[in-house]
């Protein structure tokens, strides 16, 4: 196993085996976490939120759930999940811009996630695609009414929580820990934390199951 | 005014300045028409469901809505609807993965939005990307619980009903009438129909929006 405590606000990407798997914890409680993956052999393709919802037909993934690539094919399980269960699948990743409509005004761009997701991919020396894909927000807290209305909402899940997702493919997963300073998205207290992630090879997360 | 007939489960692009606007007439009243839009000046850039969804905090559209491309920027203005109003965003264009997962067993892939994207692109010589992005559904039904379940509906809209998008940039616009004879999407007969575009230039939808 390889722990790596992923900054407040930064980003990383970890090539996973088919059979092994990424664990996010949520150290604080409070911190969601942009997650991508995309096929070592084939990176312009990977996680699909709209794929998976359509599957599953809901909004929401949950412990247990395949999670599909945009040509349908199973990518990552969620094995584990400790946390209440509420995360995601709607929202785009924040960008430059996003962080511009909420009243930044920095010369350069506020840290944001879209940006984050190039840097790791061009960390491990892959092609960064014009559009972000839309990511798994692990820890995100978006309540939907009967109406379809949404809001922006604090985490619910505490100090130690995690998500255990295996690889059912040979893939790169992309973490980023959301810098969201100016929205309730990582907590009331709009402070971006760490994150840490533990990577388990093949042998070891089947130990993990078995346990 | 240019009118253009869509032949059920074909696809087709269409080129629309600003100020321009697509009227999409649902000739028979049940057939969805996945609705893409690119910038002509940078195609690799379009609609975005995901940064339409966020801006609004809604799941889905209506009249008077702005929509946004991938950077945040407004693309498209829905400044019609005669129908209902009910149109997804959530879902993906219908693929040849997702006809095999239905019980399609044809040798050559069923008819798909997605491939249909890329037929209408390539036709008017822009490159097709690897991913197809989520399209606006128009007239598709997937009604929502309150605990994020949802289904494939018959769509409700009734025959004439149309929808008129507005240029808000120079755009390419690209409709497929939804191949879907598997599942209720097109109605209960499951019968694609064929789907009337209209194109009107500046001046005339400046006159359709001032009479």
């Amino acid at each position: 196993m390889e722990a790596i405590k992923l900054t407040a606000r930064t980003s990383t990407a970890i090539r996973v085996a088919r059979g092994g798997a990424l664990q996010v914890i949520n150290t604080h409680g409070s911190q969601v976490a942009d997650t991508w993956a995309v096929l070592q052999g084939d990176p312009d393709h990977g996680l699909s939120m709209e794929h998976t919802r359509a599957i599953h037909g809901r909004l929401h993934v949950r412990a247990g759930d395949v999670l599909l690539d945009d040509r349908r094919q199973p990518l990552l399980a969620i094995t584990e999940d400790t946390s209440p269960g509420i995360h995601d699948t709607l929202i785009p990743a924040c960008s430059a811009a996003r962080y511009r409509e909420l009243g930044y005004k920095g010369e350069e761009d506020h840290d944001n996630c879209s940006a984050n997701y190039g840097h790791a991919l061009t960390s491990v020396g892959l092609p960064v695609p014009a559009r972000t894909p839309s990511p798994l927000n692990l820890f995100m807290n978006v309540p939907v009414d009967i109406e379809g209305h949404f809001t922006f909402a604090a985490p619910v899940s505490q100090p130690g929580d995690f998500v255990v997702l295996e690889a059912l493919e040979d893939v790169v997963l992309i973490v980023s820990a959301c810098p969201q300073d100016m929205a309730p998205v990582n907590g009331e207290s709009q402070e971006p934390q760490d994150v840490e992630l533990r990577v388990y090879n093949p042998a070891e997360q089947a130990e993990r199951k078995n346990s």
